[in-house]
C-alpha cells in the first residue's frame, strides 16, 4: 500500500489501484447535520434522515509526524492517516460537536464489485444499490412486488425489503483487493451506486476506518478475520446428524424424534424451542420468554436429558436477550435492576408482538453477569443443554432508552447483537463448554465472528421466493463469509409461513439437499407448523432426508477441515466462486453457486418444479457427485430432479476417494 | 406588513405575527447542490435526490434602496425585498452557478393550518406532511395500504401517494392570513412537517417568492386571484342539464342521448370522448391519438352537432397535446417539426400505454400556432363543437429531450400544463368563443387560473376510497379554491375500474348526489365501460339521476352567481367553512364538507352503506335542504339514505325562496 502526497492532496493505492484520493476538486469527506426519525415496531424500522447540511471538507493542513499523517479537515475533524505495511488506518477526532453525519468517497472503478456488509440476503455483489446497516427484522417477503411483502407491510410493517438484515456489518470486501471497515456501531449506509466512488455515511464521525490489502481474497479473508477474531471451530457432536426442530412438549417432541430416528434418519440432536413453554399469538406459535425449561411441558427434563446424552444425542433450547414481563425472570431481574429503563426511570417494555418485554441492559456488568449467570449457565447450560438458538438481539429501542453506560441506544443498537454473543460465549468460556456447546443466531455485528459458534440466517418465508426464499441463504451465507463469519446454516423448510404462503414438501426436500452441503443440517417446524408440511409426516420425505443426512455425515472429514480452516485462518466454509478463481472474470458474478472448500463446487436448485439446473464451472476437470460423469470448465444443464441437487467436485481433490464413497451409496 | 431590521437580520411580519425571520441563528435560506435521477413511465414518476451539499447562507451585507432592501447571501445569492403594503416580494440573483438546490424556510406556528399547493386530492390542512410539486398522473388507489395500490404499482408504478396530483402549484395560505407563492416551475417540495418553519424546497435558485397578506381570508383569495388572473364565467348552457358522457360510436351515442333524454333527464351537452376514434389497450378502451373526427365511428359528425344545436344541447369531443405515431396528424405535425426532439435530432415518442406519441413542443411559436390552428380550431372548433376534455400535459419527459427554447425539460415540465392550457384559451379568444366553449383539464400549474375554464379533478377509481375516490374530488375542489382555481367538477362515478374494482350504483349516485352541488354535472362510461355500472342501464337510477339534475338547473341562479363571483373576485364556488366562518376553529378541520358560496352547507356522503351522516354546521340557523328542518351550529346527525346528501341553507338567505322551490319539488 503506498501513500502519494502532493501538498494536502494525497492518493493511497495498493496494487496500482487507487483506494482513496483527496485532491481540492475531488472531496473525500463530507460532513454535516442530520436529524432522524426513528419508527420501530416489532423490530421493523422505518428511519428517515433530514439532513439540514452538508458540505466537503478541505485539507488545510497537512503534515507527517510519528503517529502519522495529521490532516486538519478545516477545523472540523482532525485525521490522523497511519500506514503500515498493506494496512491504513484512518482515525478521525471531530473538533465541531454539530457534526453527527459524515460521508467517506471511495474511489471506485467500473469493473470493480463489492461484497460483505454483514450478511445480506438479496445482494452478493453490493454495486448498484446502497445498504442501510441497521440490525433488524429481515423482512418477511422482501421484495414490494410480491403480495406476501405487502400484505406483511400492511399488517405488520414487517414486509423488509433488499436490504434488511439481522446482521449488519460496516465492512466490506473491494475487488480491488483491500477490504474496507468502519470502526463505528452508529446507523450507517454504504453506497455503490456511482461509477467512480462509494460514499460511506455514518451517523457520528467514526473513530477510525481500517483499509487492509493482500495480493489474493483468501489472503485477503485471513487478514479480515484476524482482526475481527475468528469463529471456534464446531462442536464434533453436529458432524453425527440432523438436528431435528419440534416441539410440542415432552411426549410430542421425543415420540417424534424416535419416529425420526426409526426410519433411518440420523440425529445429533433434538432441539426443542419450546422447551420454555409456549405462547399462541396471532403470528403463530410463540415462546414463553422466561428462559427456564417448562415443568409442565417438559417435566424432570434434565434426566430426559441425560438419558438423551446416553444414546449420543443432544438436547438444544432457545433463550434470548429480553424477559417476558409476566415472567418469573422478569420478576427477579427487575428486583436485580437489570434492565434499561425509560427517562423517567420506569422499565422500557418492548412490543413483541402481543407481549411485552424487558430490555437486559447489557452495558450493565451487574446485568450482563446476571444475565449470563442465571439465565444462560443456570437454567440451561447446568441443566445440561447442549446447545441453543440464541435469538434477536436486534431490537434495541432508540426513542426514550436509557442505557446504564450512558451511550445513546442510537449508537449501541447496531452493537447489541455483538454484546448478545458475548454473552453467550462468556458463559461457555467460563464453565469450559466451549467446543461442546452450539448456539446459534441471527443477529450479528462488527464482532460477532469470534463470539458467535454459528450463524443461522434468519426466518427465511416457506418459498421459492428470490429474496425470502430459499435462495437468500445462499446469498446469506457468502456475503456473512465475506465479513469474516465462515460459518452459516438456516431453517431446513424455511420457518415464516403467512398469508396463505405455505411449505411444500418440495421446497422442504430442496432446502435439505442443500443443507447437506453446509456446516449444518437443522430443521424447523415453522411459526405455524399444523399448517405446513412436515417432514415426519411423510415417510418418503423422511427416507429422501435420511440420504441426505447420511451425505452430510459422510461429508465430515472434508467439512471438519474446512471448519477448522475458518477456526484457523477465516476462510468461510461456503466461498464464492472467485475466492479460488481470481482469474475467472464470470465467477464474481455468481451469487447462487458457492465453493464447498477448495474441492467442492455446489449449485442449489432454488426454484420450484425444476429437472435440470445450468451450472457454471470454473477452471478444471469437476466430477458430478451423483453420477461420476466428468465436466469441464463452462456453463452447463444438468440433470436436478428432487434429490439431485447440482454439486461437483475436483477430479484431482484428495478427498476424490471420500466424494466417490459418497456416490457408490447415493448416486446414480 | 411590516420589516423589522437590526443589522443583517429581519423580521417580516403581517398583523402581529411572524413570516420570515433572518438571524444568525435562525438561517432563513440554505443552498447547495443535488443530482436527481427522474425515472418516468406512463406519466408516473420515481424522483431520487441526491444532495451532496447543502448549507445555511447567512446575510453578509444588508443596505436599503430605492429597490428595495438588498441582502447579499455570501456573495451566492443577492436577495432583494421589496415590501409595498401588504404584500413582500422577494427576487433572488444567483451567483453561484453551482447551485441548484434551494430551501427557504417560512415561519410557522404550532396552531397555523396551510392549505393549497394546486389540487391536492388527499390532504386539504398541508401541515404534518411534505407535499411534492411535480406535475404527473394521480395515481390509481394512492395508498399503499390498499390492495388497488399495491397492483397498480407493481404492474404499471402507477398506484402513487397522497401528494401525487395533475396539478402542483408552489402556492400556498396559511391561516396566519397570508398567500405565499414561489414564482418558479422547477421541481419543488414544500415540507409542512416541522413545528416552527415550513421549508420550501425548490431545484433551482426562484426567480421570486410573493407573500401578500389581507385580513380576511376572502380578501386574501381575491388578492391571490388578482396576481394568478382569474378563469372566465361558464357558459350559460352548462346550466342547462347534464353533460353525458358516452362513446362508442354515433349511433350508441346519439341513441344514449336520446334515451337519457326520453327518462326525463335535462341534457346539456353531448360528450364522446371518442369522436376521434378509439384503440383498445390492456388498461382498457383508450382514444385514437389523432385530433380529428372518426370518418367511420361519427360520419358527418358536423351535421349531427347541428341538429343537437338546434335543439339546444351541445357537443363535446377530447383533445390532449400528444399525437400518436401512427396518426395523420403527427405525419403533418412532423413535417411542420413541431415536435421535441432527442439530443441526436430525432423526435422524442412517449410511451403513453401501448402507443407512442409524439410531444408537440409549446416553446416553439410555430408548434403552438399550429397545433392550435390546426388542431383546436379546425378540428375542434371550427366543425361545431362546443367544448373537450382538455386531457394530459403531465408527460414532458425529462431525460433527453430537446426543447425549442432551449430551457431544460426539468424546469419546463410544470409549466407545460399551463401551456396547454393557454393554448386552448387562445383558441377560443381569438374566435371569440370565450364563454361559449367549455373545456376541462386535470392538468394544471401557477397560471393555469387565467387560461383553464374548468378543471376537472382527475382519474378517480370507481370507488369509495379516501385517497382515491369519491371523498378525493371535494378535497381536490377546496385545495385548487385556496389555489386561485374555483371552478371545479369531477367525473361521476369516477374513472378507474382496475384488478376488480368496479363502479357500482350506490357510488354513481353518490357521486351525482354532489355533483349536482358543483358548477357542472358531467357522467364517464370509465376506462372499462362494459364491465361498470352505467345509469342507462337502469331505469330506477334514471328517475334518480333526473332529480338531482333537475335540482342542478333549478340551483342554476344561485350558482351562477357564484360563478360571476369567482370571476370577478377570485372567490371559489366551492369554499372551505372557514371561508366564511373564520372565528369557529373547528371549521379550519374539516376536510369533506364544503360551502356552496355563502349560503348552502354541503356534506356529501363519501362512503358506501350509509343511511344518515354526521354534519358539522357553524354559527347560524340552517334549513335542511330536503326536509325544511331546522339546525343550529354545532355537530348533528341526519338522515342521508340514498338521494338526501345533506344540505343546507341559510335561513336568512337571500337565495331561500329558490331553495324552498327546490325542497317542495324534491324534498320529503
Amino acid at each position: 500500500m503506498k501513500l502519494i502526497r502532493n501538498g494536502n492532496e494525497f492518493i493511497l493505492k495498493y496494487g496500482g489501484e487507487t483506494i482513496l484520493e483527496y485532491s481540492k476538486d475531488r472531496p473525500m469527506i463530507y460532513a454535516g447535520r442530520g436529524k432522524e426519525d426513528v419508527d420501530m415496531y416489532r423490530g421493523n424500522y422505518k428511519i428517515e434522515d433530514y439532513v439540514t447540511t452538508r458540505r466537503p471538507l478541505s485539507v488545510t493542513d497537512a503534515r507527517e509526524t510519528q503517529e502519522g499523517l495529521i490532516l486538519n479537515l478545516e477545523d472540523e475533524i482532525i485525521l490522523t492517516l497511519k500506514l503500515s505495511g498493506d494496512c491504513a488506518e484512518l482515525f478521525f477526532e471531530p473538533k465541531n460537536p454539530d457534526i453527527n453525519r459524515f460521508w467517506l468517497r471511495v474511489n471506485a472503478d467500473d469493473n470493480e464489485k463489492c461484497y460483505g456488509c454483514g450478511e445480506q440476503m438479496s445482494y452478493f455483489n453490493l454495486r448498484g444499490r446502497h445498504f442501510p446497516l441497521w440490525t433488524s427484522e429481515p423482512g418477511v417477503g422482501r421484495d414490494k412486488t410480491t403480495y406476501v411483502t405487502w400484505r406483511s407491510d400492511v399488517e405488520n410493517k414487517a414486509g423488509g425489503d433488499y436490504y434488511n438484515t439481522n446482521y449488519p456489518q460496516p465492512t466490506f470486501v473491494s475487488t480491488k483487493h483491500y477490504y474496507l471497515h468502519v470502526n463505528s456501531t452508529a446507523y450507517a449506509d454504504f453506497d455503490f451506486r456511482n461509477p467512480d466512488f462509494h460514499e460511506l455515511q455514518v451517523w457520528e464521525v467514526p473513530a477510525s476506518v481500517r483499509i487492509e490489502a493482500a495480493p489474493d481474497f483468501i489472503g485477503l479473508l485471513e487478514k479480515e478475520s484476524a482482526f475481527f477474531g475468528r469463529q471456534p471451530e464446531l462442536p464434533e457432536w453436529v458432524y453425527n446428524g440432523l438436528i431435528i426442530g419440534v416441539q410440542g412438549g415432552d411426549e410430542r417432541s421425543f415420540s417424534l424424534l424416535e419416529k425420526t430416528i426409526s426410519h433411518g434418519i440420523k440425529v445429533s440432536g433434538l432441539w426443542c424451542q419450546d422447551w420454555c413453554g409456549k405462547r399462541v399469538t396471532s403470528f403463530g406459535k410463540r415462546l414463553q420468554w422466561d428462559w427456564q425449561y417448562h415443568r409442565e411441558m417438559y417435566p424432570e427434563l434434565p434426566k430426559r436429558i441425560e438419558k438423551l446424552h446416553e444414546r449420543g444425542i443432544k438436547f438444544l433450547g432457545y433463550i434470548n436477550p429480553y424477559l417476558v414481563n409476566d415472567g418469573e425472570l422478569y420478576r427477579r431481574g427487575k428486583e436485580k435492576g437489570v434492565f434499561a429503563t425509560k427517562a423517567d426511570g420506569s422499565d422500557y417494555l418492548v412490543d413483541f408482538g402481543e407481549f411485552y418485554c424487558g430490555v437486559v441492559d447489557f452495558t450493565n456488568p451487574a446485568a450482563y453477569e446476571w444475565f449470563k449467570d442465571e439465565v444462560v449457565k443456570k437454567h440451561s447450560l447446568d441443566i445440561g443443554i447442549d446447545g441453543w438458538m440464541a435469538d434477536f438481539g436486534e431490537y434495541l429501542p432508540t426513542d426514550d432508552l436509557v442505557l446504564y453506560n450512558g451511550e445513546s441506544p442510537m449508537k449501541e443498537h447496531n452493537r447489541w447483537p455483538v454484546l448478545w454473543a458475548k454473552c453467550n460465549y462468556d458463559a461457555l468460556k467460563e464453565t469450559g463448554r466451549l467446543g461442546d456447546v452450539l448456539y446459534f443466531m441471527r443477529a450479528g455485528g462488527a464482532g460477532s465472528q469470534k463470539y458467535c459458534t454459528l450463524l443461522w440466517a434468519g426466518d427465511q418465508s416457506v418459498d421459492f421466493s428470490i429474496h425470502d426464499g430459499l435462495a437468500t441463504v445462499i446469498c446469506a451465507a457468502l456475503s456473512a463469509g465475506m465479513s469474516g463469519c465462515g460459518l452459516s446454516h438456516s431453517d431446513i423448510g424455511g420457518y415464516t409461513s403467512l398469508f396463505g404462503n405455505t411449505r411444500t414438501k418440495e421446497l422442504f426436500l430442496r432446502w435439505a439437499e442443500m443443507a447437506a452441503f453446509t456446516p449444518v443440517m437443522r430443521t424447523h417446524e415453522g411459526n405455524r407448523p399444523d399448517e405446513n408440511f412436515q417432514y415426519y409426516d411423510d415417510t418418503d420425505c423422511m427416507e429422501r432426508l435420511a440420504r441426505m443426512v447420511d451425505v452430510y455425515t459422510m461429508l465430515a472429514p472434508y467439512m471438519k477441515k474446512l471448519v477448522a480452516e475458518n477456526a484457523e485462518r477465516g476462510i468461510p466454509v461456503q466461498r464464492p466462486l472467485f475466492l479460488h478463481y481470481e482469474n475467472d472474470e464470470k465467477s464474481y458474478d455468481i451469487r447462487y453457486e458457492y465453493m464447498l472448500g477448495p474441492d467442492m463446487l455446489v449449485a442449489p436448485v432454488y426454484l420450484a418444479g425444476q429437472i435440470q439446473w445450468e451450472v457454471y464451472l470454473p477452471e478444471g476437470s469437476w466430477i458430478h457427485l451423483w453420477t461420476g460423469e466428468e465436466y469441464e470448465k463452462g456453463s452447463h444443464t444438468v440433470p436436478a430432479g428432487l434429490g439431485d441437487t447440482p454439486v461437483f467436485y475436483k477430479k484431482d481433490s484428495q478427498y476424490a476417494p471420500l466424494f466417490a464413497d459418497i456416490r457408490r451409496k447415493h448416486g446414480k
